[in-house]
């Protein structure tokens, strides 16, 4: 794969720029190109400018609003709504989040049931954000079909990630972010784009037969959930808390609602934030700690997120594929 | 495998005779045997009468309270702490579960920290207690090292069970409970006690290598977490929330403070209840409805729970292991 280096700074430019020539305003494109610029500085590339066509593609269609104003309005202390405005799920957040985190601190527990959203993005941002505040952070949301349920051959379920964000104070938290499917479509997508094959267990051709060939997954298959049946219920509890608990469109709703642009559906989004501080009490840094400490002390384990933290210390240039710069360079033309 | 059948009440009043020979009174023996009973009843085999003979060594030894008195107190409107007074998990649960109820008819969201008690038996009760009132249940509970960390090959997790009820008004609720092990410690000491082999992936024998022997991974072997990576991120998340969060012990630290007596340690417990009625207003049931309908119009997929809400509805005799019942008879004499 050819690529080009770009500066943390520069890819946050070339995003923001593209979505401002599409239809964003600064607030909305802002917003984006940080999560986009986090994900590459990450090592997330499949959550980074891979995504922007795609982001692009919606804010032309008209379906998605690049001049969202999400509101937020408490339903009790500890639940609030937030619509998104149609806009995309990062500018929700930097709206939403703060609310969250200030009637998680008094009541020891929030939720926050997002609709009108269109998230296509990581989700640790906003568990991070929430455990910034050493505050515990668990988020999940629907996609569009792409999953079978156990025992069936035909897409039901979203890729239905789910995030979670333990914090540790004066560290970096434990977070893992991780799809319910056994491998997200995104990193399918980048598989069949380089050339390389997935292993068996993570998806079915078009017939309903195993396949290694992410190619035949992504186009006319379907994935499969992690773990068989326990994964499947996992990815089913996460439609009904991110579509059943917060009124937005399951995955298979979404579909039926979406205009087929390539970029991400209308939908919703379930985040929850606990604080320990009141839960546990003093002393649950150090408790916490030693559950770490014996974790990573094991031969072969690697602590959840370690692996984007640690890329995230460096500020070198980002390798960045160079026929998606040229492409999306193209769509600022 | 040699059976008797015994009516619901005679398994009850063998589970509750046998709790009050061994130093439990009328309230606590009384909420254990309906859940062992309840469990015979449902089919879950591993979490009825099998587990009575451990429960009574925990009693003789003096390590559980049989005559427990559990306190709740409102930490905020929404956090409720329910300390557990050492006695077994379902006498707590009957002092928690109504306080917990009632503040999240209110609140929208409300959470339990049990700490203090031993849990031993299935997480679908509680869950289901909760969905009885068209609130979401989402319960874990830690236990005693038994999984090795994806990627290690020594035990640090409990099986670390997880369970999720969503309300079904009219009908019976759509229900999972499941370890985050490949296979529950229950199930894995059955197949051994029956001769039967388990699926390669379940466990480790005491050298680290895979074995499909359940008598290898019960005695000096350990579990995996199903689903590689992602199973063990929500092994530890069960560690972070029932322990890191309720301030009770961690598996590891439970089997450090435990007397080894073959009963289950003292640790504590995470429930979450959430209201659709509050967080997504009127029109939730019909909505999730065709979520349901969509999963059970599909060849091959199976709703959790229904299995056992099928065995339910029997009040047939259950058959049960001979040698079990000689077992407990004889810890009556």
């Amino acid at each position: 794969m050819k690529t080009v280096s770009l500066e943390l700074v520069e890819i946050h430019e070339l995003a923001f720029s593209c979505l401002m020539q599409n239809g964003a305003d600064k607030l909305n494109a802002s917003a984006l190109a940080d999560t986009i610029m986090n994900a590459e500085r990450d090592g997330s590339h499949s959550h980074g400018l891979f995504r922007l066509p795609a982001y692009v593609a919606s804010l032309r269609s008209g379906k998605v609003n690049g001049k969202a104003r999400p509101s937020a309005s408490s339903l009790t202390p500890a639940v609030i709504r937030l619509h998104g405005d149609n806009g995309y799920a990062p500018m929700a957040h930097q709206i939403g989040i703060p609310e969250l985190v200030k009637a998680t601190k008094t009541t020891g527990i929030g939720v926050m049931a997002i609709t009108h959203v269109h998230h296509m993005a990581a989700l640790w941002p906003e568990v991070e954000a929430i455990a910034k505040h050493n505050l515990v952070g668990l988020a999940c949301t629907p996609y569009m079909p792409a999953v079978a349920p156990a025992g069936a051959i035909k897409a039901l379920f979203g890729t239905n990630p789910i995030s979670f964000a333990w914090p540790r104070p004066g560290n970096t938290p434990v977070v893992f972010d991780m799809a319910t499917a056994a491998m997200a479509m995104g990193e399918v997508q980048i598989a069949a784009r380089d050339g390389h094959s997935v292993p068996l267990g993570t998806g079915l051709d078009a017939d309903g037969q195993a396949t290694t060939d992410p190619q035949k997954i992504a186009e006319g298959g379907v994935l499969l959930p992690f773990g068989g049946h326990k994964g499947s219920a996992i990815a089913m509890m996460v439609e009904l808390l991110a579509a059943g608990l917060v009124n937005e469109n399951f995955s298979f709703e979404a579909k039926e609602g979406d205009n087929g642009d390539g970029g991400p559906p209308r939908g919703g989004q379930f985040i929850l934030a606990l604080a320990p501080d009141i839960i546990a009490g003093a002393g649950w840094e150090d408790h916490c700690d030693r559950l770490f400490d014996r974790m990573s002390g094991m031969d072969g384990v690697r602590m959840p997120g370690d692996r984007r933290h640690k890329n995230r210390l460096s500020d070198a240039p980002r390798k960045i594929n160079s026929d998606l710069v040229k492409k999306i360079r193209h769509l600022m033309a």
